[in-house]
């Protein structure tokens, strides 16, 4: 069971396929790049945030540990490391978001319209790349998951002020919006191996993409925050509805569930209104059954592991499920 | 030269496609299908508004007139309209409009979060559409076309309040942001054809389209609103920059071109000022000169129809061109 190993560092899984990720940030730049001078500034700014790579990690390591990590490889995963930085991009502009990762959001650092159209610019170069690679079956793959995610984000919309979004609403949200990508990015890690090998890759990716998703969802209520030193407790503030909150509802009293139900019919909800709703859905062991559930996950994930031969990459997508439930950040 | 030709209907130019052109209004049926009842919505009310299905019918009348006219074509023609669809949505996301064909926007009606995923939602379901067809060559093309349709979004940012914006500025903004798609449907309809009608078709395309934007931009200037009687200036309110107000600036006397300045440092012009200015474009030619330059680019998009043998659907694309500089909307 991941919860019972020791706890692993993203470098250290990132270590069998090193070289190849840096490679996949070479493609990055070279994929990117435009003669347009806003859209380089922008650009610029977009490969300074580079993110941890997560997906592109799983893709080679995937590729690895069923024999198949060659050359197009490498641009296969900047390309699913595109189109993820085109969703968190249009993501940020439909939730007028201003920081990701720390840094100032596109639409909060130059605007909305720079935002939605460099989304697209991002996705359709990933679109050209995957077309010159001469395969259709990444790009089979990579479009339908991109057209889950865009499903996922819909559902999103309906995700809030809603005490009766179910865990099974909640389930087919996260699976098109976060697992859908990382179960693509395995699978087409794997897309030239057999086809159990293949099958077996998407659907761990699948089970590590839900166990990441709900310990995402998790850290919103128990991590502190360096300003405050208190849980940001963001999602309800913003009256996204995740698991700790739906696991804790069946469990609440009454009285509970109309302090819930203030929250979510408050438009600008109070800090106080924010901690006391996370001290009950702690209380009612939200929290701990949100956990439990990613657990699950994860352990299902690792049972398609063993479809594979024994390998240092597959020892560290073994280890990509720890650091998925139990990362702080 | 088109504009000796007596004007043209679009129907009558669609009538050796017609039954093809069902079919492409069927296929988008078809693809957009979700399960998830917002995006029905939203599907509901875009079919409704479908527009003159024009670059399916470039791509039909182009796979007619090299004899290529397969049952593909017509999934090809859909997924031409939808890229064209996902782009307006974005657009009109981008630009905070809230009218389009006389309908309200999407993120007038839905929310500008709506807008922007559902942008992405049809330009992902295109690409699966086109994945299934099993072809990388249209995907090539359509790639290529949709991401310089972003570059030519970003360069229409630019396009405001500068008195030094020039032609060769436009002309690279046109053809990014129209002329592409357009050459890429017609591209896309030979692309089974010999490689040099294949490459004249895509000329076509591209000339066409480069008159086709030109004379939107002059109808800005010349067409009276149904409400107002007067010509809407819509452009000029928005601060846009367009071919007959940059042919006009040159002939300008200093005294006339502050006028244009004044209004460009507006943040809301008067509705007297932009009438004055548009006197002012009228009066040095402006409008005069757009539309000679657009009548140039017709001409030499006639000419390469002279790579295809003699026959109606040639004929129909030869009045594209006329209808592309003498419509009236």
């Amino acid at each position: 069971m991941p919860s019972q190993l020791a706890p692993v560092t993203l470098p250290a899984i990132q270590r069998p396929v090193r070289a190849e990720l840096d490679g996949v940030f070479d493609e990055l730049g070279r994929i990117v790049r435009s003669d347009f001078p806003l859209i380089e500034d922008v650009n610029m700014h977009l490969l300074r945030i580079k993110g941890k790579l997560f997906r592109p990690t799983l893709l080679l390591l995937a590729a690895r540990a069923v024999g198949r990590l060659s050359r197009p490889k490498i641009t296969l995963g900047a390309t699913v490391e595109l189109i993820h930085l085109a969703t968190l991009v249009h993501d940020d502009s439909v939730d007028h978001s201003v920081l990701r990762r720390g840094q100032p959001t596109l639409n909060a650092l130059f605007s909305h319209q720079v935002a939605v159209i460099m989304g697209d610019y991002l996705y359709s170069r990933a679109i050209i790349e995957l077309v010159n690679l001469n395969d259709l079956e990444p790009l089979r793959v990579m479009a339908r998951v991109t057209n889950e995610m865009t499903v996922g984000e819909m559902r999103e919309l309906e995700a809030h002020d809603a005490l009766d979004y179910g865990e099974d609403a909640y389930a087919a949200l996260i699976e098109a919006k976060t697992a859908s990508l990382m179960a693509g990015a395995c699978e087409v890690g794997a897309v030239d191996a057999a086809a159990t090998q293949r099958a077996a890759l998407r659907r761990y990716g699948l089970q590590l993409g839900m166990a990441f998703q709900i310990t995402d969802d998790v850290l919103d209520y128990t991590e502190s925050e360096r300003t405050t030193g208190k849980p940001s407790g963001l999602d309800l503030k913003e009256h996204k509805i995740t698991l700790p909150l739906i696991a804790a509802v069946p469990r609440m009293t009454a009285v509970e569930r109309e302090r819930v139900r203030g929250l979510m019919t408050d438009a600008e909800p109070q800090d106080e209104s924010v901690a006391d709703v996370m001290a009950i859905v702690h209380a009612r062991g939200g929290v701990e059954a949100a956990r439990a559930r990613a657990a699950g996950y994860a352990e299902r994930a690792a049972a398609e592991l063993e479809a594979l031969a024994p390998s240092p990459a597959r020892d560290a997508l073994a280890d990509c499920l720890t650091y998925a439930v139990e990362r702080r950040s």
